[in-house]
């Protein structure tokens, strides 16, 4: 009997570990499979050795109390393996799964992770092994070309939306003329801060504007769009993403700063929203507030959508169930019924054209001067943020469940 | 039969309208007692004619949503009256008072808003007039003084301490070595950044360092903190107030910038947790991130505490009896038992006394080389931020109770 090898990599978010709960579980249920490695922070650790038995180390409370988890319990990494499928890694990496005698691989993460199950899975081809090897996607971004929405968006949208509801209250208490800058992780993509619009509580209520980085960004369009605003109502609240680039492709943040890149490429971008509230108050001398939703976003799991965490599971079941069907080579994704009622199927995508592609925010979604969102976009997006779940709380807080690297014990 | 008058004043809270229910609530239950007027914008909103019956606005329905709004419903001011009793403001507020028939005056805030009971009573007690003022405590800073806690903190403190925890879970997904820094609010008062060690998941958790205003922060022993931390753990998680300062009193945020000043002087403070970000990142080159958690931190009603909500409630119901026994130029005042378990009573305690004062975090319980927290403090803070309350939601996102201040219509 073969045993189940799952890893986590990427950006964490909300979900991440029900996903792994998902695999988990479902493969602790099939008699087929044996014990549930994890590997500690993804392909990288892996390589290095560093792995625990998930079956072994969690009972069924624990097991419960990950799903409600936020970050990745098994740790995580951005490491890309080389192109070249001739590079002396790749043996290494199918003789230690043949070691741990392993015959499915899970690995939960977004573009970059399904990168590596395009490139293990393709080894895997080339050399004949029969290890299958399964994408399990997650991402705050929605930015996965090939499926309807991923794992990790609902929830992240859900807090994004809350946030920025609970900001325009707070924005409005004052009988002040004020301009407020919310801004939005989403490098490329502008699903997260599209969200923004579903924060409305009524219609024509702030956030008045709202910028996607799918559109060019002109600073003379955005000061006539906030002086209309201004005429229109006191205090005005813009929802911006930390991406918007201008007419030249040049990032909004870097107007005033240097920039570092990651090991993928990625700007390391800070500050747009500190840069539009610096323009505004030197243009305007109007009380001016930049809020950087930052890491919350996607970790804060008190404000989890029901429906996404119930995905995320689902979708970590459906891969354990792709694999012992003997697919490999895929990543599941999420297909929505085109009917009334929301309903979400599951199935296997190529994963080689999945990886290293983003799906951008549909244009036609994009509407008035580039600084509003449509119908259509709250129609989509309303069933992922929908549904609250029970919270685990210790003591007035989340109750958590971690897993200490260096003993391998829960804590 | 004399009507009621209630204002909010000052930052808002994601309590103060719970406060603002008990006040409306309490009042339209005393027989002695008719309708209940609101200021729009606080004094300075009702100087310029600004009220709203909320009697007759505000069905059962709409009161119990109110309760669960976060901000200030009737809206707030920062609006310093004068020094002076003589001034001319006066006679005109009264005759105000006195063409509504208003027996009794609420105003809920903070020390500012209890300057503007305090010169309000004092004025009444020049002129003989029988107006009873009651100022009802709320701020999330936590630093009135004759009061054990004060309703706001609470609801702050169990977002701060949920939002640090699941940012330290997020902060150590990667195997390497980082740095990040969360700025908290507390201008003076380190009441809300202690509240970070709450979020400590077991014994030796992140966060690792917290500083507080009420101590000199010197850089040198910052990275002297921060190189013994980077050497016990890979992933070293710092809470910092937004106030604080060096041995020569400057702000750490002043460091690199021009800084503005509010109308009660205050200082408009950003930007100490990038300063740090960026110091460290220059000196160590390890991966380093600053979150502000801005006004999330008041705002999110979330994350409200329930024991927080109830007191609230109860600070305006009391408020109400204390005006009805005649009682004026009070501020209500948390009395905490000195027993095992927590109970909480009410008192008043003259306004005077409370106003433009501060009630700074006990050296005491500062401790370690002033980067940690003590037993003391958790032991004080725990019961506040202790219980859930079922959230109010609409389509995926809590419902909310809105006032149209021009149409003093609900929306």
């Amino acid at each position: 009997m073969k045993n189940v090898l799952v890893g986590q990599s990427g950006g964490p978010t909300a979900v991440i570990n029900a996903s792994l709960y998902g695999v988990i579980k479902e493969s602790m249920d099939q008699p087929a499979m044996g014990e549930v490695y994890g590997m500690l922070n993804g392909i990288e650790g892996f390589i290095n050795g560093h792995t625990v038995c998930l079956s072994q180390l969690l009972s069924n409370n624990e097991l419960e109390l990950l799903k409600a988890t936020p970050a990745a319990f098994l740790g995580s990494c951005r490491y890309k393996l080389p192109e070249n499928l001739e590079d002396p890694i790749y043996p290494l990496l199918f003789e230690k799964f043949e070691e741990m005698d392993i015959g499915w691989v899970f690995y939960i993460g977004g573009n970059d992770s399904m990168d590596t199950v395009a490139k293990l899975s393709g080894y895997a081809a080339k050399v004949g092994s029969d290890i299958r090897l399964i994408g399990i996607p997650k991402t705050i971004d929605n930015d996965l070309v090939l499926t309807d929405h991923t794992p990790g968006y609902g929830s992240a949208a859900k807090f994004v939306a809350t946030a920025v509801r609970d900001i325009c209250m707070d924005s409005q208490v004052y009988n002040t003329t004020s301009v407020t800058i919310v801004e939005i992780m989403g490098r490329n993509a502008g699903w997260l801060t599209a969200a923004s619009v579903l924060a409305r509580l009524y219609p024509g209520a702030n956030p008045a504007l709202i910028y996607l980085p799918e559109v060019p960004f002109s600073v003379d369009g955005f000061f006539r769009d906030i002086e209309a605003e201004m005429e229109k109502r006191g205090n005005v609240v813009v929802c911006v993403s930390e991406g918007v680039r201008d007419d030249n492709n040049i990032l909004l943040c870097e107007y005033a700063q240097q920039i570092a890149e990651d090991t993928f490429g990625h700007k390391n971008l800070t500050g747009c929203g500190k840069q539009l509230e610096n323009m505004i108050r030197a243009k305007y001398g109007v009380k001016t507030r930049s809020v950087e939703l930052n890491v919350t976003q996607r970790c804060m799991a008190s404000l989890v959508s029901e429906t996404d965490l119930t995905e995320a599971v689902a979708a970590g079941v459906h891969g354990v169930n792709a694999a012992l069907n003997g697919e490999t080579g895929k990543m599941i994704a999420c297909h929505r019924a085109e009917e009334n009622i929301y309903q979400l199927g599951y199935q296997c995508v190529d994963v080689s054209l999945v990886c290293n592609q983003e799906k951008a925010f549909p244009k036609e979604w994009i509407i008035g001067r580039n600084n509003d969102i449509s119908e259509e976009f709250i129609d989509y997006a309303m069933p992922l943020i929908a549904g609250e779940l029970p919270r685990l709380m210790r003591d007035g807080l989340p109750a958590y469940c971690c897993l200490d690297t260096k003993t391998l014990r829960l804590r």
